[in-house]
């Protein structure tokens, strides 16, 4: 019997989780939500419907837990808890610094309708909170750094766009390599903000705009732009369809630490992830995570939950034994 | 109040527990044991003795976890079980292939006495082990590879030993470089062993031996180094502790993986330790995976675990409050 997965909101993300869930036999799709009109969707699964995200409760009883694809900003705030109410869920929750009272909501509305609710799975937070986690454990005398790109930040790409003259943009966040060595190296550098990554901006302008005035408001922009060395190239709508119409990205989690009576040892433990597809790959950690939702809720387990209290067996369909004969 | 740890047996790993201990301030170092001349260890720890082997049944009221040190072929597969009946334990047991039964043997032991056993904890299997189920638990449509170095083999260094006129050698296994590159590439070539690997002796020889015949004996030793490229330089005994003293090594796992509708987009996530010393690591894994035994036996639990059944929280001082904040 398959474990049956609803996915709540089909942008990006929720399209991935669709592909994922094709790859995983022990899974299988139920039912998509969405806030749009449902007769407007084309999903990929035949025989699967979308219906209009107010139904969601009432099909409690045929789905085994419901992944939230919903933005951080507004969506999973209020989705997440209140959908606790009806199912196990998983979402990719990533604005940092409210992890902690977005657990607690959904740790209380999971605890009191006996469910399990996964938070801010994917890969930052996920993977590489898990990366930091255990080579802290392991080198507790060490220093984190975490790099991110090459990869398009979607923010950032929007925050060009909203500048007077601007059609369309697309910005890469990109790792400095000469601060990735440093890091290699176990110099252990004090690296600011700017040192570790430049920003580089493909922007579309609207005829006549006044492109060194748009590069001005880009470089000088508070918060996003300001901080670090930018680049910004003028192209043409076509050569941004044609060159920068993926979603790509990833990075580098790398811990230095020492070990040794004297400290007299080094060692480098270095996490990366190279993506074509961003939300594809998030959706795939999230329905990996799926998989443990519903077995720790099989096993009477209650609450909120984050990467960090889930045992890696549960994200696998193989059984305990046997991991332990091919993956040991 | 620290969790109070005991080392059996006190070689290069033994010595490297005792280091890691030094780094965590919730961990501290009450006893260690020999089969050698207790009075023949010099500690670093001031304060602690040595006692004889036979006497830890007698201390099982004064250690919280004890770690053990011994080697996977004789010592683990009869101390772990025998251990387990005294105190929650924790090895490095490597062979692979008696992994299951040697989990059975610790879980039997351990069940009866209400303690937990962790088998198998170091980085292969280990860290490893864990990146290849969390890789292939969220790219289910893809490859692993495991590339092992730069580093010294002491069993292969050992088998060199053996051979006559052979006084001193060191062996590195030394990946591939092209095979590494064409892996990250995502284009899932089918690599084999030798084609992953070379393997790089330093030998230092006997007055009157003869080189030639021994530079064979190595290249042709089945199992060791004939299905290899090995590359075999004879140097001074001076050269040896020189150049050579040091046990580093490290490695490689990665995952290239496929997603989307079509599987048109590729990810690579790459795992790599590099390591001054390969037993101060592997000692300071063991030390981690000391504090989870210490309190999953609080929690009630029993049994063997391997570094797949262990939630990573259980591995780090920090709560799981703290952890949410700091490093998700």
């Amino acid at each position: 019997m398959a474990i049956k997965i609803g996915i709540f909101g089909y942008g990006n993300l929720g399209k991935g989780v669709e592909c994922a869930i094709q790859q995983n036999q022990d899974l299988e799709l139920t039912a998509v939500f969405t806030r749009r009109d449902p007769q407007s969707l084309s999903l990929l699964t035949t025989g699967i419907k979308a219906y209009p995200a107010v139904d969601a409760p009432s099909m409690k009883d045929e789905i085994d837990v419901m992944i939230l694809c919903g933005g951080s900003a507004t969506d999973l705030p209020q989705q997440t808890p209140e959908l606790a109410q009806y199912f196990n869920v998983v979402d990719s929750f990533d604005t940092h610094a409210k992890i902690p009272q977005h657990f607690d909501a959904v740790d209380k509305s999971a605890r009191q309708n006996h469910h399990i609710g996964i938070i801010s799975v994917g890969w930052d937070p996920g993977m590489f909170s898990l990366n930091r986690l255990y080579a802290s454990a392991i080198l507790p005398c060490g220093k984190d750094y975490t790099f991110w790109g090459k990869g398009v930040s979607q923010g950032h790409s929007d925050a060009i766009r909203r500048i007077e003259g601007v059609k369309d943009a697309r910005q890469y966040t990109i790792p400095v390599e000469h601060a990735l060595e440093a890091v290699r190296s176990g110099s252990n550098p004090e690296l600011t903000t700017r040192q570790k990554h430049t920003r580089e901006c493909f922007v579309v302008t609207m005829p006549g705009a006044d492109q060194q005035k748009i590069k001005e408001a880009i470089i000088h922009m508070p918060n996003y732009f300001a901080d670090y060395d930018t680049t910004v190239h003028f192209i043409t709508e076509e050569e941004l369809h044609r060159d920068h119409a993926g979603i790509p990205h990833g990075g580098f989690v790398i811990r230095s630490g020492k070990t040794g009576s004297s400290n007299e040892h080094n060692h480098i433990i270095e996490y990366s992830l190279k993506l074509d597809s961003n939300p594809e790959f998030t959706a795939s950690v999230l329905t990996a995570y799926a998989r443990a939702a519903y077995r720790l809720n099989q096993e009477g387990q209650i609450g909120c939950r984050s990467v960090f209290d889930i045992a890696p067996s549960f994200l696998s369909p193989l059984s305990a034994a046997e991991l332990r004969r091919q993956m040991l």
